[in-house]
Formats: structure tokens, sequence, C-alpha cells
């Protein structure tokens, strides 16, 4: 959904940068292809002071769930990645009201990620109710697509999972397709996550929503396994 | 659904095996085991009389999908599996009532089919509406159990595909999981089929019912490519 940009925008950021819990990326390169190979790897454990295992939510938004999910977990690390300011800086603040220690902003294209994170660094992946680009002319801009995959199994470690949620049907059915064609292997699928009573599901505000409203909530795991695959 | 044994049953199947259209299978061998080794091949093409794509579909009850397969598709071979005698016995009337030619009635267990039918000789397998077994120690009952997939694996072309239509949530998202399992690759998945004003849809009056009800049709195709699996 289209945001009107926040008053003192800059302001706000410039006060989460200060703090250090954001982290805001040049993904504004024109020649992608020459900055995507010029890697500027952040140093995770450097970063968050232990080589606890990292786990990734991309398109974080206002980070509830990435918040929820650090905080309820102290033994992972946390990195939020959400390519719009305007919505990061909730996320940001957020943070650093809760005083989370264990989790970091990355304002980041996804397309550009392999830059900043090394290689078999991530040990899960989240995706959240992405946008789903209905047009199929923008399916490209899907987080489950194939260039996106591509990427994601760059970052994951071997064996490790990518875990999606999303309300919208087109969507799910896409990431399924896209998933299976780039050797992930699903697990755990779920057509209506509320309806099979979820014990350890963290529920953002946008899925309460569509809950209240009685709509279902498909859910999938998918594991990628360099081995398994050609 | 259990139904009362038919009245007449016997003399039905031996009717309809007169014609030659129905093909009674001997799975009955309590040593499954050696039973399954001891092939006793179909000789597919001398039953049809040509070397047409043979097309099957495993649990094909009172046959009406099948039947309408054939007749649409003069230019494949349908051979319908079917394991209840007091059910493809409808199926074996409905077929000999048309006259159609290009189908055959196979009354077999899904679990001897490769004892009966050569490896790789199968372009496309439909699996419609099979039970859901919804107790999970009844889950190596479904037709969607990797045992059962290995089977099909067998039987099937390489980049042949087996399509899947089921109004049972558990049963697809058990399907989805199997199969991604097994290494086939899922594609132009619906969970909506109705939805999606599907253009070739043949409708089983099971179907109808559900699709009357406002109820979703879930389907899926997958895609079994020897080169790609491990």
């Amino acid at each position: 959904m289209r945001m009107r940009r926040k008053a003192n925008l800059d302001a706000r950021l410039k006060g989460c940068q200060d703090t250090g819990r954001l982290i805001v990326l040049d993904c504004e390169d024109r020649n992608f292809v020459t900055s995507i190979e010029k890697k500027e790897y952040l140093e995770l454990e450097g970063l968050f002071g232990n080589d606890r295992p990292i786990v990734m939510e991309i398109g974080c938004g206002k980070g509830q769930f990435a918040c929820e999910l650090a905080k309820r977990n102290p033994g992972i690390n946390v990195l939020a990645v959400e390519k719009t300011s305007n919505v990061i800086v909730d996320a940001a603040e957020k943070a650093i009201a809760m005083g989370i220690e264990n989790l970091y902003l990355l304002r980041c294209d996804a397309a550009y990620l392999s830059k900043f994170i090394p290689p078999d660094s991530v040990s899960r992946l989240y995706l959240n109710f992405s946008c789903p680009f209905p047009k199929k002319s923008y399916a490209s801009h899907r987080l489950t697509h194939r260039s996106f995959l591509e990427i994601y199994k760059e970052l994951l470690k071997d064996g490790a999972e990518l875990h999606q949620k999303t309300d919208d049907r087109k969507l799910f059915e896409f990431s399924v397709e896209e998933l299976s064609y780039s050797g992930f292997r699903l697990k755990n699928i779920s057509l209506d996550l509320h309806a099979d009573s979820p014990e350890d599901n963290i529920m953002t505000e946008y899925e309460k929503r569509f809950v209240d409203m009685g709509l279902p909530i498909y859910r999938l795991e998918a594991v990628y396994s360099r081995e398994s695959s050609v």
C-alpha cells in the first residue's frame, strides 16, 4: 500500500542510524550488475557481537514480526530488511524503543542483498505478506520470483528454510511454483493457517485483520539443500 | 464413501469382462513383494491397436471423467484404474454403452500397478478427488503418498505430468509436500480452480456438487523429470 511520505522522515531516519540500529545500504547505483559484483559485506559477527544463527525477514514493513521474533528468541540474530525508508523508520524506532539488541534493520532492496550479506550466512528467511504484484507484467517484482530465489540460495546455509505467509492466493500459488522450479523442497504447507491452530505463530497486525475477516492465511516452508539440487 | 454391494455384481462384472472393455487384474496375492516382482505386463499397443499416448486415471470411480476424457481426445488411449469392483462396474458399463474404443478399465489396486503396466509407458496421470484418508495413521493409503509416487515414477515417461484435483484441503497440502519430496516439479497450482475459469476442465459430478456449494477445488500439475532428480 502506498503511504504519504512522513514529515521529518530524514531527521527520523538519521536518528535511527545514529543509534546504529538502522543501517542504510546504498542500492541506488545505476549500473546494477557492476554494483552487485562489488561486494561490501557486512561483518555480521562483529555487528551482533556473537555468532548466533542469523535469521532474516525480507519486507519487514513496520517491524512488528521482526521485533517480536527477536524478543521471543534471544538465541538468534535477526536482520530485518525493507526497501522503503518511509516504512522501515517505524520498524527501527520500534526496535529502539523496545531496547531490542539482537535485531538490526537494513534498508536495502532485496535485489542487492548478495552485495551486502555474505554467502552461506542465513539460517532462516521469512517472507510475511509480501506485496503480491497481481499484474502479470510485474511478476518479476514478487519476492518469490525465481530471480530473487537465486539470491536467497546464495545467502542461505545448506538446509536452511524459507518460511512464507500470505493472504494472497495468487501469490501463494506463484510461490509454490517458483520454489519448486528453483529446487526448494516444500513442507508444512497450510492453506488455512488459523484453522490449523499454529502454536508458534507470530501474528502481524495485517494478518490479524484478515483472520478477523474469516479469510484464510496461506503458509509454506521450503528447504534449500545444495546437494539435492542440480 | 462406502456403498452397498450391487445386486448381480458378479454377473455384471462378467458381462463387462466379456466385452473385453474391463480387465480384472489379480491383486489378491498375500505375498505382496513376491507378487509385485513377478511382472505380468499388459501389452498396451496390442490392446489399443495403436501406439498413441497412454493416459491413466487412478481411482476412476464411476468413470465419468475417464469416459469424457477419452471421448474428447480420440488421439489418446485411456486406462482407468479402480480397485473397487462395486464401483468400476458402473464405469465399465458406461464406457460400453457410450461405445468408447480408446478406453480400458482396469480393476487393480494402485499398489500393484507396476506389476501390470510396463515402465516408462504413461504420458499423463490423473488423480481426481481421491479418498483423502484424513486420519494420520492412514496417510500411507493416500494416492499421493511417497510410496505410490515411487510407483508412478516407474510408470511415467520422462517429463510426464501428474494432474490432481481435490476438494480436500488437507489432502492437497499433503500432496504438494509429498510430490515435492519425491522430486516432482509443481506447476499450474490453483487453490480455487473455478475462480480461475479453467478452459479445458472436465467436471465430475462430485466436483460439481462442491462448486455448487461454493467450495474451492484445488488443482496441481507435477512434472517428473528423471534427469533433474537425484
